[in-house]
């Protein structure tokens, strides 16, 4: 755990947040300005500050936070209609929080093309 | 292997496409109708129609995915300058070809709002 890292604190429960689905490894939660009508951040609950800190050890991790995904896309009813998946690293991807999180946008129409 | 996935005919080498990384588990090619100056779509070489048929037994193999985009990015240049990743599942988010894979855009700003 990073001590000065918002998400850690959400993952530990430190900080509120509107919690969809945690376990020993991830903590999913809705962002606080969703872009969709489900908008769902899952992040590791361990501090890895973004997708280039992915170490050989973290593939498990990261295996166990895609599986998660379906689960929650079918709590919000998003399994039929869809929904896009968004990782942002670095700043051509305007990653304003250094946790690695995992976007799950849902419930309207994608924006087309995308990038 | 679906005999009539596109996807799958990459990966086993049967279509032309310009590949960028490739192991036992995973191939990685440019996209052929790039949004930005990087644009490579990463998937699984089994195959898994979408996110949705994410298994327990797959974990491993998605974990591995995540864990080669960094790679992949230093081989583009974009580890510093950042990147976004997209996954597209379903009708709502425009999925067009139904073998799971992983958008790495980058070599621009991304757009912002994203959806």
């Amino acid at each position: 755990m990073s001590t000065d890292c918002i998400f850690c604190k959400i993952a530990a429960g430190e900080i509120p947040a509107t919690v969809v689905y945690r376990d020993e490894l991830v903590t999913a939660f809705r962002d606080i300005h969703p872009v969709a009508p489900t908008h769902i951040l899952v992040i590791p609950n361990k501090h890895i500050p973004s997708t280039n800190d992915l170490s050989e050890a973290d593939q498990p991790l990261m295996g166990h936070l895609l599986g998660v995904v379906p689960k929650i896309a079918a709590q919000e009813g998003v399994v039929q209609s869809g929904y896009r998946l968004i990782v942002n690293t670095g700043p051509d991807a305007n990653q304003v929080v250094m946790h690695f999180h995992l976007h799950i946008i849902g419930g309207q129409r994608m924006k087309y093309p995308m990038g």
